[in-house]
């Protein structure tokens, strides 16, 4: 049997590194920016949408899923892959994000967590056992082990628990996963998250204790909670520093696009995030050039593209005037091609900063590109009416 | 100048018939089905989806458009086609229908209607001329005169004072437009409407007066609002057997395949109608075997297609099982793969029919298509859960 799945580090530049995640879905070409598709579904878009802007790895909601069709309904209809009509990589989450943040009456235990479904009031149960079970039926590339996300403010005592907590269920997950792998499961690849709050000398210990086991990949959780940034991304580049190099590096849940380019800087290799596509929906978009609110009204005559250094059909073909009209008209294909720029927007990027940290020039990449999101040129709607 | 549209009759297989209407942007190969674009997209749907299901002309709601975003506002942005990036034909309603369904405070005078916008209130008029200046604003290739749509049921007094009024809107519309045209505007084609309720001697003296004018085409207006399915094909054989066989003759917001594959053996050769996509929308698709309530529970673990005899990509690409836990969902994609496969439907059953008429062979098309279409085979969920 093959291993689930192998890193190969291609190019380090200072602290950026350039590598591939070979998958049985294909080649995650690092650093890379993973569209969330919570529901079996990116919001909006297809799969040729994401194969055409170059995705090759999607994010999947355990807890969404569990619950909405049932991880043995989607291994009954073959696999999340087969189910959603996505034949490249899949990694999923835990489920602990979510059942911390959607479900009711929860109850954790060092066993794991008891909860009622956010959609019928169901009761369901999540161990680092049960997480590992559910996301090899639904049959993702990479899943994650169960972890207690804890609450930003916390205290130290409260992060030495829940940290020493997470170590203990990583171990549970690895555990679970050599059983099933020895029933004749085909596994997935196993990611082991570092946690311990904003608190380093505790994420040290995490990352420490982490790193003897045998996971293919290490995710980096409960940043970006409500610490200031400089914290943030001080924690990130001494988790990194502490893990092994030649394992990939995941930063959850982050961030914007300068965030992403300063973890990238401090050794990541992947990420997700919900904003680019939830403010897409809402009518503000990702550009080269910063933020556009293309709903805002004085648009209503602009013809040029949401961001003219873009490829995406949504830009290639169509004004900013018109995907305001979409919006004002309440029209769902405004939504789909705002999401579809944006996640275009954040794919090429990770694209063009793996092309400089291959080429060894990654820090005049990032402040360019810095400069130019600040600038806001072009933004601006036109100062007079056309005639 | 060019003439704003030509239709060329190219085969007649007893009463159905073969064309192509040909305007200035591109061909239109009659009998077709025309998907609507109610506010300048068809829901949900891009350009790009519509050419590569062969569809080759749209239609645009005046009534919308001159509200939001304004036809002065479309005039500026290059005309309706450049504002959704849609480069084959356009035909456009006159306002008319909307005005009566969705708009406030209607006051109808021999002068024309004036009324509030559903949106926000503010006040605005339709007449017969300033329906074919919004349409020429739209820059549409087809456009329809103003005609007062008759509620039903109707006397046969308000019937005969409704069609007369048509009728001498429909010549005010061409006096217009000719006005228009020599002062230099590039003008679309104008389709007069037949009227009269579902009286036929009111019809007849409709379609008599309107083919003696220089119309580009005719439409049927007034039908399926609620008479007897067999009237209402009744009423579109005399009409379509008093209209001049040059000309092309477009059945307004009609209706299933099955009425439509009727009214081609009738004599139509033009089609649009809201309920393929707003259904889809609602979770239920035509197909070929039948109408397909995708959003069943029952079709939860159903891995075929929505219509295997489809080649859209919601059929090549989902499972029913996948659709229906898109609706189960509430994500948009649902809707979307829907949409796209009812259009394709349509669409394709217009191609289809069209070569059957061609090659002399329309009255087994029909037939065959009615059989397949009441059986209902393959609609069932299976039996037993797979395994």
């Amino acid at each position: 049997m093959l291993p689930p799945a192998t890193f190969r580090l291609e190019a380090v530049d200072h602290g950026a590194r350039a590598g591939t995640l070979m998958t049985r879905h294909g080649a995650v070409r690092t650093p890379v920016f993973m569209p969330v598709g919570t529901q079996a579904t990116v919001k909006t878009l297809e799969p040729r949408d994401l194969t055409t802007m170059g995705a090759e790895i999607l994010l999947a909601n355990t807890y969404h899923l569990m619950l909405r069709p049932g991880a043995q309904a989607v291994r009954e209809l073959g696999g999340v892959h087969a189910f959603m009509g996505w034949d490249r990589a899949i990694l999923s989450d835990s489920g602990g994000f979510q059942v911390l943040s959607l479900a009711a009456l929860r109850k954790i235990s060092e066993q794991g967590v008891t909860f009622r479904s956010h959609l019928d009031g169901s009761a369901h149960e999540l161990s680092p056992e049960r997480a590992i079970e559910i996301q090899t039926l639904l049959g993702v590339d990479v899943m994650m082990s169960f972890d207690e996300c804890l609450q930003y403010p916390a205290t130290e005592i409260e992060a030495r628990e829940s940290m020493e907590r997470t170590v203990r269920w990583a171990a549970r997950g690895l555990a679970r996963r050599a059983e099933l792998a020895q029933g004749g499961e085909t596994v997935p690849a196993l990611f082991g998250i570092v946690q311990g709050g904003t608190y380093p000398h505790l994420r040290e210990d995490c990352a420490k204790a982490l790193r003897e086991m045998p996971f293919e990949g290490y995710s980096l959780g409960g940043l970006w909670v409500g610490e200031p940034p400089e914290t943030s991304h001080a924690l990130v580049a001494a988790d990194t520093g502490l893990l092994p190099t030649q394992k990939p590096r995941y930063l959850m849940g982050v961030g914007t696009p300068l965030d992403l380019l300063q973890a990238v800087a401090n050794g990541v290799d992947m990420f997700d995030c919900v904003l680019p596509t939830r403010n897409a929906r809402k009518g503000t978009v990702l550009t080269s050039r910063g933020k556009l609110v293309v709903k805002n009204a004085a648009y209503a005559k602009d013809t040029r593209p949401l961001d003219p250094d873009c490829d995406c059909y949504a830009c290639q073909r169509f004004s900013r005037a018109y995907i305001r009209h979409l919006f004002s008209a309440g029209e769902i294909l405004g939504m789909r091609l705002a999401s579809l720029h944006a996640l275009s927007f954040m794919v090429r990027t990770m694209r063009e900063a793996r092309a400089a940290i291959v080429s060894g020039t990654y820090g005049a990449f990032q402040r360019s590109f810095e400069e130019r999101y600040a600038s806001g040129d072009g933004l601006m709607p036109a100062l007079r009416e056309s005639a």
